[in-house]
């Protein structure tokens, strides 16, 4: 199957809802079962979407266990809290039981705390407790991110010993790859790939072979530190400690994906002046929608109020000259979509880490020469047209596209700087992106522009 | 060493540097090689932008061979063409001869045309038959990601001659974990992991165990589908076919974390009015800065001027009450920041697939009720401060906070609406964000303001 799937999902879903539809449950079954399971989930939360639980659970209860089990694991939150009430004790307990830990984990955080409670129930004691310590890590900590599944060895065994006790413990292909030599008090020593056991001779001692220059993540590290250090070093899986440099868990780059996504949304809502929120668009109710939104526009709105008094200490001038306030959106505008795209690439090179605090001066020479060409050539552009076209006085021209030269160079220098100013300031670089910048420009733009004016129009 | 490791090298490069002035080059040396390689490339290029390329260079022979090809691979393609000026062609053979298949393509990808001959010279016939034939992939697609080094199995193979195969071909960590399972016309049969390998009994058949419904990606294939292909299935490798499902190479997920870094700077790019493009801000000319920005600068101006147009027709309203115009910044401002807010997270919630086209009616019922909510706040707030604060009349506040709650409404909507039209007109919706959008909501404002105003104050 190559990348087509989309298109096969699609076209396969109709077909599957009619199967059911005409309870040919059996004919369903065998058209799913084509698709791996994180496909099967994907088509399961469409055919609840159109006929409903009742038939979605059916469908689902006429898959293999061990499919359900996976497939459980990918559906959302609401589909899974939909199934747990509706499927047997048993089968909770065997869905739970088979979940990879850490998958586990997600399921258990995503629902409600009654749903939680009477999972946990089910569980042994000493799961209990394990499940309880891992759902009490801080949120976006490594320790939510872990698993407790992986390969312990110990150093003193030949590499023949360690290949029999992974075939004997027959982990997940997930968490496999790198296994973890520990001391007698769960001391991390040392890490050792399966490639290198796998091409190592058999008597060769793991001691001699497991590499200690190894990376690892204290179980309180902010996740987006642990995503950060698999982008650099393009790990498998990083080891998990706690403060005394005890091995609790291993972090594997598959669960990395997810987070490098959510961190990436959440720049991208603070960039357009939202609360922050991994919940998804068409989930979240309108309320916290109006919540997560309202806050900044309210703050932006002083200063866009302060450009109104500014405006008014104008009046008389405006009133003058009233052919003024035709080219206030070009420059407001102009001024803000200048500083945008400033601040925009000033804070994603400084995600990436391509630009530092210690070069806020390149920064700054760069967007002084980059802004003082481009608001020249506008500014000669609109110079001509203001002359030309719209038949205004050479006074007139000149006011405005004077003013655009300098609110340009002004936008570009703040969107620029504003972002590293910051980060200095431990502030979130991404919150200094286009809503701030305009509404700030703003204000640059129109005490500029009247200044001008009275300048050379003499009023 | 845990993740206080930048920390760590920031404060090793001073050392470094004062030991290589007092041509102190093995104790240098010893403190280089406390790091990983990733981390020794990151010193070299501050030891290189400090002491220049001939004192960088000594260093960097210092080193261990094998740990210098490694470190080569991450250097920027300016410290390595400064290298490869600057050492002896038996050298430069050594590094390409050790490098991984697609590091070795990413170097020669970078590097001058004339450098790239100066290596090619060296290879063998074959090598540089097939280095050329990577080189000829379209920009952009599988082909360019995908590496020739893996590892094939032959489907009457048994395990124990698998891992025996595997053991004498010894491969690069990131590129050993999937096994290949080809005919002997290089068609694709199946994939094996080394996990299930390792975990099986040693006369079990290879095609036995081989899984024939794995997903691939053909060598065309856009580097977004390929990295969404491994965020849905969360794979360490994919396999790349040709058009004939011939095996060609390999994909590894350490690869596909860089490309979903890029593929997201380009969203942030184009969401700023800005050209894309992958190389550092730092790096980038002036020129080239300003190639990339002045496009959507002077398109977007287009739709200032229509406002401005605009406001021109309604020059009479204004000189009779000028007080107007104190109160179009915050009437445009928040137009724009409340449809930047709506757009980007429709934007991004299509990028990560959570709305569809066909959720157009539901993303419009949603930002309708959000934005009356949140402009029927705002416009309360607003007449209060109108009316109380600044002390204008009734008519004014009505006319200002009137114009508020259709503005805000209008702009969400648009805002929500605009980048599934894109989506549906197949243009990228990336760029119907906030400059994009703000320069429209002007327009809609001014007219909103203006038409209300000559109503309510019968001007």
């Amino acid at each position: 199957m190559e990348y087509e799937l989309d298109k096969m999902i699609d076209d396969t879903i109709p077909r599957i809802i009619e199967l059911i539809e005409e309870k040919k449950y059996v004919k369903a079954r065998e058209l799913l079962l084509e698709f791996s399971e994180v496909d099967i989930a994907e088509i399961l939360e469409e055919i609840m979407e159109v006929l409903g639980v009742e038939k979605t659970i059916i469908m689902f209860r006429t898959l293999p266990k061990d499919v359900n089990v996976e497939v459980f694991s990918y559906l959302d939150s609401d589909e899974q809290v939909a199934i747990i009430n509706s499927i047997t004790d048993k089968e909770i307990h065997y869905i739970i039981d088979e979940l990879p830990f850490d998958d586990m984990i997600d399921v258990l955080e995503e629902l409600p705390a009654n749903i939680v409670d009477k999972i946990l129930e089910k569980a042994t004691k000493e799961e209990r407790k394990q499940i309880n310590s891992f759902l009490h890590y801080p949120e976006y900590s490594a320790g939510t991110l872990m698993t407790p599944e992986y390969i312990s060895l110990h150093k003193d065994m030949t590499v023949e010993q360690a290949l029999a006790h992974i075939k004997k413990e027959g982990m997940d292909s997930e968490t496999v790859y790198t296994c973890y030599v520990k001391d007698t008090g769960r001391t991390l020593l040392g890490i050792v790939s399966l490639r290198t056991l796998v091409v190592s001779e058999n008597d060769v001692m793991v001691r001699d072979i497991m590499r200690t220059d190894y990376v690892c993540a204290n179980v309180h590290a902010d996740q987006e530190e642990v995503s950060n250090l698999f982008k650099k070093y393009g790990f498998l899986a990083i080891p998990v400690v706690d403060n005394e440099h005890r091995l609790v868990g291993i972090i594997t780059v598959d669960d990395i994906l997810d987070i490098i996504e959510e961190e990436i949304t959440e720049d991208f809502q603070k960039m357009a002046g939202v609360a922050a929120s991994t919940e998804e668009y068409l989930d979240m109710s309108v309320w916290k929608h109006v919540r997560n939104r309202f806050p900044w526009l309210l703050f932006l709105m002083f200063s866009l109020m302060v450009t109104g008094l500014i405006i008014n200490q104008f009046e008389d001038l405006l009133s003058k000259a009233i052919v003024l306030v035709a080219y206030l959106p070009l420059l407001m505008g102009t001024g803000g979509n200048s500083g945008s795209q400033s601040a925009t690439l000033v804070i994603r090179s400084m995600a990436v880490g391509d630009i530092e605090l210690k070069d806020s001066v390149k920064v700054l020479w760069k967007e002084v020469r980059v802004s003082f060409l481009i608001g020249f050539s506008l500014s000669v552009l609109n110079f001509a047209k203001i002359l030309l076209i719209d038949g205004e006085s050479p006074f007139i021209a000149l006011t405005v596209c004077g003013s655009m030269l300098i609110i340009i160079t002004m936008a570009k220098t703040i969107g620029g700087m504003l972002p590293l100013l910051a980060k200095k300031l431990k502030i979130d670089p991404a919150l200094m992106a286009s809503p701030m910048i305009a509404s700030l420009t703003d204000m640059v733009s129109v005490v500029t522009y009247f200044f001008l004016a009275s300048l050379i129009l003499g009023i």
